[in-house]
């Protein structure tokens, strides 16, 4: 058996970045900056006022108090989008509002509340010094300044942040394409008439909704335990996706395993036994003109979902050049697991992030389906650890 | 000036849950389950084979040892989704897959590994007492159980549960529909020509992206400081979606401050100072027929973002049937803050979930949308506390 480490550095040995193309704002949503962005403007672009008030020279109102005030004469108005250059001549001042255009002359802002808020002469009751309640040009970024570095995740600050700078088509790594295959000649669409024997697909709804919560695009497809359907239906595929992920198919025993069977023969997958519980069978590789990835994942749910999260996760942040790391954190158990010897565990837990506990669920078993669905993290218990009492740390993956 | 806790108390006992519907599996991702569901179906739903081995009467091989092995003729071959009820006779055996249907007499497997894999005649070398590596029906689930209560997030374990069990149209509740208007005549569609004065619009990229980030639609709009527009667009819009979230407009000072203005003879329209920095000017009220819920937010960026964060998101989860919670968590600040006081400070940061620690960013001003690019975090400072020292721990909220 192989260490999960060997098995997750063959995938991500494999894995490219996607091509990068420039999205306009809404569309690269999500996506990852493909190259360190700069700022072609100053942010803000201009001096403007970061109040409702009163553009003065700071001089003019130096005696100004609440029992001396100055009055200046007021000699205009601008407020935001306002795109006329005033300029304000000593011993008068302009009503200014929040983000308008700083006339010239004047060096500071007086607040509404500082003032009587006089139309056409204005009382000052305190002063100030130049640049108050002033947003400087180039303050929050000067030309040049780095924006965002490539491999960033554009989020909703990041967006403003380019959409601010008028960066309206980024050059991004857009969402991944996997073609979710999950095999079976047992499997039926949930919903229709079932047999003794046959159960409801579970695995491509599962895979195609972590796929999609991890950042990519999934499309769902299902094929019976035959060779030449599951070939025909990786040729069909392969070039149509970035990544093909199967669900089944790669157990030990047999000739019923129809990933295995039509995949073992060829040069660029490899299927082998990763020492880890659940999800011990693991196939990958290339295939194809294009050199697909593919993931051949076990079939019982629980082991294709563990098995995602710790290979096809990472798989798919490289596609999308984001740093492929698997975030673990430590949490101290409510109650005792036991693992078997020799395999590294991951099981089902409900994690409280505020109180830094992890709580095993019952029902391990990895056909639970029930159980993975109130597990909000997976509690790691190493190759050589055979059990931890309640009150150990153990290392927890906390499940988006 | 108002707690934050009066303002969203406000917001969510104006906010109803939206209607619910049946959708599709796949369009019910995200979505949250509007009703209790139970088990239609026993999980697994037949007796079924944990392994590739032999279907056999335990007692016919309870004296089997590696040295000693006993031989039973195989009389079938059963794959998952063979919908054949085959019996096994006392002394002979089926070769059964992983997931086949159990055949009746047989009341163990035996994993091939524990046998010479013959296909006409299997030589057992171990024993193995009733009901080794078979999953009984309903262990998982039974019929009338519970799967997932009213309220639960529909994510990738939890649409695989429902597909698993038949239930491919559940009652949920769908994404809420934002308009999103940000006010302001100086603003101008990033990367179009701009005017000193003028400035890139990032507000209705920034709102739109955070409430889809959120679980939410959002549209973009965009009006200048005009009361005839902004009413226009407000009217045009209210009947179309589940909120609106301006931006802009609600500052104290002015006649200029377009969604004031327009709406403050509203009788179910409210503004009011909020204790917060930043984000103090806040407006919200249900407007129209359908009494939309309306959220008029501060213009600075980091101001709405902020105000979004702890007023618009807790609604978006009321509309979508979840719980409103903000969840908060303890960390230890790197460096000193400061705060004023009388005001509850919201400041970016970065945080370190492994160590635990929260590292405030340079550039707290609220329109500094470089600085909001880079927090992970919004460090929250009470409205007594004026100074906090590095090595305090503070509340935190974790941006998602």
């Amino acid at each position: 058996m192989d260490p999960v480490e060997v098995h997750l550095a063959q995938v991500l040995a494999a894995v490219r970045p996607l091509a990068p193309a420039r999205y306009g704002l809404e569309a690269a949503e999500g996506c990852v900056l493909a190259e360190d962005t700069r700022a072609a403007l100053a942010l803000p672009s201009f001096d403007n006022s970061a109040m409702d008030g009163y553009a003065v020279h700071a001089a003019d109102i130096a005696a100004a108090t609440a029992e001396d005030p100055v009055s200046l004469p007021v000699a205009d108005e601008v407020t935001a989008g306002d795109t006329r250059q005033l300029t304000v001549e000593p011993g008068s001042c302009v009503i200014i509002m929040t983000g308008a255009l700083m006339p010239g002359g004047a060096d500071t802002v007086i607040p509404v509340e500082w003032t009587d808020g006089g139309r056409e002469t204005a009382q000052f009751h305190r002063a100030a010094p130049a640049g108050n309640s002033v947003r400087r040009r180039g303050v929050d970024v000067a030309v040049g300044d780095l924006l965002l570095p490539a491999g960033t995740r554009l989020g909703p600050a990041q967006i403003a942040l380019l959409a601010a700078g008028g960066n309206a088509h980024p050059l991004v790594r857009r969402a991944p394409v996997a073609a979710v295959i999950a095999t079976g000649s047992e499997l039926v669409e949930p919903g229709q008439d079932l047999a003794p024997g046959q159960i409801w697909d579970s695995n491509s709804y599962l895979i195609a909704a972590a796929v999609r919560r991890s950042g990519g695009m999934a499309r769902r497809h299902r094929v019976p335990d035959d060779p030449v359907a599951m070939l025909g239906a990786l040729e069909a595929q392969a070039p149509l996706c970035d990544l093909l992920i199967t669900t089944g198919g790669v157990s030990m025993g047999g000739q019923h395993d129809v990933v295995k069977a039509s995949l073992s023969g060829w040069d660029d997958v490899t299927f082998r036994k990763v020492a880890m519980q659940p999800g011990m069978p693991q196939g990958f590789g290339v295939i194809g003109e294009r050199r697909t990835p593919l993931f051949a994942l076990p079939g019982n749910p629980v082991s294709a979902f563990v098995s995602f999260h710790l290979f096809v996760r990472p798989a798919l942040d490289a596609l999308r050049g984001l740093t492929a790391t698997t975030p673990v954190l430590r949490a101290t158990l409510t109650d005792g697991v036991r693992s078997p010897s020799g395999k590294r565990s991951y099981l089902r837990g409900t994690l409280d992030l505020a109180a830094r506990t992890v709580t095993p669920l019952n029902g391990q078993d990895s056909h639970r389906l029930g159980t993975l669905a109130h597990a909000t993290a997976l509690i790691i218990v190493g190759e050589t650890v055979t059990e931890l009492a309640a009150g150990a740390e153990t290392d927890v993956i906390s499940l988006p």
